[in-house]
């Protein structure tokens, strides 16, 4: 009965039933709660992870609140009616995460507010010449090219970058006025309340988010690029430790975090030109002055993702190898059991060379301690640099740490040019490596195709249907 | 006189000084007329790279229009007054490049503003039971609550990713309902009435983009990954034509445009995942139908992702290594005059053993030869896989090329380990080589923190002033 608890309830009678109903009802709600509780603990996640998103959460409320209870206040908007619903509105849509952000956004609703409807009152006085039967068709007709020509100059790199919200925000007013069929007097009562609200609502935003505990797009800029040096530290002291270090290479080297920390670097180039587009709008704050030198922040960043990139390619290739070398040790562990020697297991090089006992220690050795040192450096560089953009001091020790990098780089290179045979091949073999590890993506390409012609049911092609051929890729 | 003509209606007298202001005002109009002539070229070419972006920006317009016509209609509409410029502000934001982009912005404004509506109005009841005092008090409240929570509710990934516009509406029209002090009766008149226009607005955006000239988010996806894969063929093909061919590699190797090829590939992320999350809410069209398995097409990208990764770190090596080679050659061009036999300048494994005259010439022809194939093959696979995804059909034959591809690789790599010593030191050298690249790019990295050390006045760190290490990193 134990065993079979769970299809009991089936098969048993009446009682049965009320009590599986019962059970279901138990089960649903178990299931329920546990759902609520996950969704709960990923809610607290996302609090906990960045704090300032339940602050800014709470500051839309306020300025909201704030906003909303102007409206009340009868004697301040009391002539002004309806239109004071645009302060609301302006509050919900301009309000941003970064105080960049919402200025940006604010002044592009303020200004295109502004240009749009002085331009949509000059066409409406225009229209007003040609009579009660011409003035709809004209109107029709400037909106019609205001609008397209607006929506083309979205397409321009600059201006969408910058402007897009302050376009649509034109399009919108200029439409809503030129549409809107009052005498132009009372349309320039109109325009004026709205603007006033908008402004009303610009500065409730404002003043939310530069003084209820602000988020300085300029500083997360600063922090992003940090902790992107630190990523790459990380990944160099990895190697070090873990290929190159007393204890490495470990069995299951794949599994290992230190492999895959610079994919979220290489994938910041979004966050980053927002976050800099924000804060060139920026007021001077903290320790960052006006005209602050914003986007060598992006130099830093595109100089960071390349290192990135040469950081994939190395961690596929020591992946790749890792795995052609466990399978190649457990077959030769077999034929010699001596073969295991301690400098043989503790070092990436030293997994090349288990396959030739005979190989040459010594250089086995010289180049493991010199892969060691140059990641040791590097990263000890990397995370001096790291450290001197978070006090903003000037980095003292870098260019030592990267000079002792170089010179052991050189001086390994040197080595492995000593010897005429080795100096020969070396890039021979490292283009071949690179370019066999380029076949192996290229075949991943190719089953995903594959796979994506599978489920989207592509056609076979009908000339080559007779001669398709199938050859099986070797795995 | 003509040598200081420039300078010479500076000194001049009455009839020079009227020249000059008119000169300048021709040079005014001069500079004006040639910056408006590159703007109307810069206009032009985003127009010819993409003829549809005119299209959109017409149907825009024809959108707009269609709305405003309506609102001058009165038989229809007359009873609705300002409620009808709801319509036009839905077009004004609604509109998107793509169906899906409009398809999915239409739903969320709908839906968000049924849902907000509806709890507007319950609140609004509930506030009604507190009686005169206590109505506006409880509102505050529940905007407050409702605004903090779905603003908080944003930072949900899956949330940001597909309902953020939805969010902003249900913001907006509950404060906006909240706030308006209306009757409930008067309330539900007016959320009929905005809902109406509203589905009036979402409608005329979705039949102008989905019948005149449309543009589906999922046919845009569809060629981009296809087009990504040509471009990791070009690079792959200018590889072996330029590095490994007959004619190759010239003297500029840098300047080659295929080195450079990959980089839109690397950065088509954000693309894709919009234009999947567009593609999965557009209706069957063409040869796609219902369903259809577009994330298969974001794992494609990923890996052509990383292909391009690749393509970089062995793009970066082939430079450098030209770079290095080119000073080298051109010092020993002086020393051994001939040492530029044919075959040694003809591939790109020449070179590197151009530096040894006395090198195996045999491998260095068949390294050539098996990079070139490998790099060809994979090529004509891309290209194949590519053609296959364009026309929708099984790729047929790019097992074939997938296949000849690995086995050259592996001739290659079982030819190179042939020779004990050359197997031996491959893998060391690869790993060294790739370590070296890096430490190149953490020195840039070190050089781009200096720069911004010094243009954002970084202080120096006060107690390691005295002992300031100021070492000259080698270059």
């Amino acid at each position: 009965m134990e065993v079979h608890h769970q299809a009991a309830p089936a098969v048993s009678g009446g009682e049965g039933s009320r009590s599986s109903a019962g059970e279901l009802l138990a089960r649903c709600g178990a299931g329920l709660c546990s759902s609520v509780a996950g969704f709960g603990r990923k809610l607290g996640k996302i609090a906990r992870d960045d704090p300032r998103r339940v602050a800014h959460s709470l500051k839309v409320g306020l300025a909201l609140t704030l906003v909303s209870v102007l409206y009340y206040v009868r004697p301040l908007f009391n002539n002004w009616g309806l239109s004071t619903l645009w302060a609301v509105l302006t509050v919900v849509v301009v309000m941003e995460y970064t105080v960049g952000g919402t200025l940006i956004k604010g002044l592009n609703r303020a200004f295109a507010t502004l240009a749009a409807g002085f331009l949509a009152v000059g066409a409406h006085k225009l229209a007003d010449l040609c009579g009660a039967k011409g003035e709809p068709v004209l109107l029709a007709v400037f909106v019609f090219l205001l609008a397209s020509a607006a929506t083309f100059s979205r397409f321009i790199p600059e201006v969408k970058a910058r402007y897009d919200y302050g376009v649509t925000i034109f399009i919108l007013t200029f439409s809503l006025v030129a549409v809107s069929s009052y005498r132009v007097e009372e349309l320039i009562r109109l325009a004026h309340q709205r603007f006033c609200t908008i402004a009303v609502g610009v500065a409730t935003c404002l003043l939310t988010t530069v003084f209820v505990i602000p988020v300085w797009a300029g500083e997360d800029l600063h922090k992003l690029a940090a902790a992107n040096l630190d990523k790459l530290a990380e990944f160099l002291e990895g190697l070090e430790s873990e290929c190159f270090g007393e204890n490495g290479p470990g069995e299951n080297l794949e599994s290992k975090a230190f492999l895959y920390v610079y994919k979220s670097v290489l994938h910041s180039k979004a966050t980053e030109d927002s976050l800099s587009n924000f804060a060139k709008w920026e007021p001077p704050h903290g320790k960052f002055f006006f005209r602050y030198p914003w986007s060598q922040y992006q130099n830093l960043g595109a100089l960071s993702r390349q290192c990135a990139s040469s950081m994939q390619a190395l961690a596929s290739y020591i992946i790749t190898l890792t795995k052609s070398q466990v399978t190649a040790n457990s077959s030769l562990h077999f034929r010699h059991q001596r073969i295991r020697e301690p400098c043989l297991i503790y070092s990436l090089t030293a997994l090349v060379f288990s396959q030739h006992p005979e190989a040459n220690l010594e250089l086995c050795l010289k180049a493991r301690t010199a892969c060691g040192e140059i990641s040791l450096n590097s990263a000890k560089a990397l995370r001096e640099l790291s450290a001197a953009i978070r006090m903003m001091t000037v980095p003292s020790s870098a260019k030592t740490h990267m000079s002792a990098a170089i010179k052991a780089a050189r001086t390994l290179g040197a080595e492995l040019a000593e010897d005429d045979d080795l100096a020969k091949v070396m890039h021979v073999a490292v283009v071949a490596s690179l370019l066999s590890e380029l076949v192996v993506q290229t075949k991943k390409i190719a089953e995903s195709v594959d796979n994506l012609a599978k489920s989207a049911h592509f056609k076979k092609p009908e000339e080559d249907t007779q001669k398709d051929v199938v050859i099986n890729v070797g795995s």
